[in-house]
């Protein structure tokens, strides 16, 4: 088999470092042809000295700079920010992992289906502000989009190509994070710390504090909502503690089918990248169900986590109000993650942002961007004057 | 769409009447073409009467010749015997469902394979003992089974035709039965009524205390071994007394996918029918897992329930074993329903059979029948002797 080549967005995050470990396991199958990353030059000059990419890109001009002068390799084309991104995406590659974070992914996931590229894809962010482009975009260039949600990428595996009618809805699981079993004013005072601390993935800290809030999973309601054709009506929501369970998928006829594995996120990176094939992990990350013992579910609570409910209502109302939704909650979630606001203000924030906006139904990138640049202008402000 | 005409072996036992409340509920897409049943005349016209079967078998010619007195309809031919059930099976149908018990079912599901029809299949027993048989026919005349226990149609949906060198293990879950929290000695001395009493199915009485025993669970590893086209080793049993996961299927790529579902028949008998189409359940049978709250899992106690031992032992071992193993068991449950012997003799007979036994390498089904023959008189021996 001709190798499979390989371009990382976010190369020095936590899908990006774990999309190395799993290419580092399969060299035979595959070459890293691009890393894309932000400014952690000590990791990405590791990653690039071990998997000797052509195409390099970093946040800016002046650490591009400074990538070049330690690397020292002609052979290497460096590229920097948006370009960069957009350069490494649509680049002579098979295969584009899209980790990145927030709203930053969307660019570059246009660029790589343009090209009818396959992104395994962990950006969220990206199909809930621009679903139906990225819908567009997958009809017309017959690219293709593989999940690397644990949740969707179970789902992706439930579904297995059986046609839309046969679905009757998606059961998405939630850990319920750490503030499952908290009172609601505790849950309001949490700290960083605490808000940090998931019980039972290690991951990013925006998806960790958006687990911590359970607005992680109202983004993946609407995610799902692009990725499998269904109705916000067609997605429940159930807090599954173990994280045993990825999500399942009720049929039409009763059947339901669900996955089940290990906590780490390698798994789905692995079937992203060998989909439709499966192969021998080389990991020992089988999940051991005698060990855990049991699985249990049980509804979620809105009340103690209003943000969960809001997801809903935008995935209901749809038109613009996801773009603010997640907008405002970057913006929010970073003030948290710099302590300059509490963990119950962050959902507030996101509140005023969806009350004080007038939805419109922008359809093109620019009018996307436009809803995403004035609501974080319009959380800025409120927030400055709050704070 | 065409009607698809399907024939019942067994119509007035357990599995033949869900099924015909199933095809009650799709007349627009199924009429039934025949009805073999045994004795129970009073049902079986009932049945004729609602379905109106071209060909209908019973147990003799007595039986016969009493039916037809009361059909008093001459478009409807009647069968009986042996002879009457291979008719059925080979009919102008496009599927059998195969709800026999025992070893009585291996004729009909030959005749049918030979005619290249779809066998819905809910007799194990056949391909415990004519495993090898069976799957030569399928190559032959492109007939198919698809399973009817909860469990193989849980792996036949799981697999989904993902190729057999992606499975791992196959994870076949087990109630348990009544007597999972009993002492050994307890169980030993349990009472038909206590064995009839299972705590998530209800079934045939056969069928009921091979759960008892486990047993069934034994015949279910070595059903899944030629229907999956995997190893003894690949078989596990784990005790799920919940029985809402019905089994789950382990890829090589550390992938769990499993089904859940209610415990209710006809939930497989549909899709068996509809298989590779999905249609809405018109049952009020989808399982909430939210009231379930919890799915619990546990390693079998081989010392409490024998028979799963030497279900493992004669899967292991092949040859003319499985057969033993069955016409034993059959002619020992047997007997415990007609309160000839005890609980804890059931082992006993079956361990006693496989001892004394001369393992050949049995392939025709004359051999195979011979095998079965020669079990059935020496444990009959054995049995007057000893009880």
């Amino acid at each position: 088999m001709k190798k499979k080549r390989v371009a990382i967005l976010g190369s020095t995050g936590s899908i990006g470092k774990q999309t190395l470990d799993v290419l580092s396991a399969f060299k035979d199958d595959f070459e890293v042809i691009g890393l894309a990353a932000g400014s952690n030059i000590q990791l990405l000059v590791e990653q690039v000295k071990e998997h000797n990419p052509r195409f390099v890109s970093v946040k800016d001009a002046f650490l591009a700079q400074e990538l070049k002068s330690i690397l020292k390799n002609p052979s290497i084309e460096i590229f920097w920010n948006d370009v960069g991104l957009e350069f490494i995406s649509s680049c002579s590659c098979d295969i584009v992992v899209n980790g990145l974070v927030g709203s930053l992914g969307l660019k570059p996931t246009i660029s790589a289906l343009s090209h009818g590229k396959r992104v395994a894809f962990a950006n969220k962010e990206t199909l809930v502000i621009a679903g139906n482009l990225i819908k567009d975009l997958l009809r017309k260039h017959h690219g293709e989009i593989i999940p690397l949600d644990s949740e969707h990428v179970a789902i992706h595996q439930c579904v297995n190509n059986s046609s839309k009618e046969n679905i009757k809805r998606i059961i998405l699981t939630a850990s319920g994070g750490p503030f499952r079993t908290w009172s609601k004013d505790k849950i309001h005072a949490a700290t960083k710390e605490q808000a940090l601390k998931h019980p039972t993935w290690v991951m990013g800290q925006k998806i960790t504090i958006d687990s911590a809030t359970l607005m992680n999973k109202g983004l993946e309601i609407i995610e799902a909502m692009y990725l499998f054709d269904v109705n916000h009506s067609q997605v429940d929501v159930f807090i599954h503690p173990q994280s045993i369970m990825h999500s399942a998928v009720e049929f039409i006829d009763g059947n339901i089918i669900a996955q089940l594995g290990a906590t780490d996120m390698k798994l789905p990176i692995q079937y992203s990248l060998y989909y439709p094939e499966r192969k021998q992990l080389p990991f020992n990350l089988f999940c051991d169900l005698l060990a855990i013992q049991k699985l249990e579910f049980e509804k979620p609570d809105y009340e103690k986590f209003p943000c969960l409910r809001l997801a809903y209502d935008v995935a209901r109302k749809g038109k613009s109000y996801p773009i603010v939704l997640n907008a405002a909650n970057e913006i929010a979630v970073d003030l948290f993650l710099k302590e300059k606001i509490s963990f119950g203000d962050i959902e507030k924030i996101i509140l005023k942002a969806m009350d004080s906006h007038n939805a419109t139904e922008p359809e093109s990138l620019d009018e996307i961007l436009e809803v995403d640049k004035e609501t974080r202008q319009r959380v800025s402000e409120l927030t400055n004057s709050a704070v």
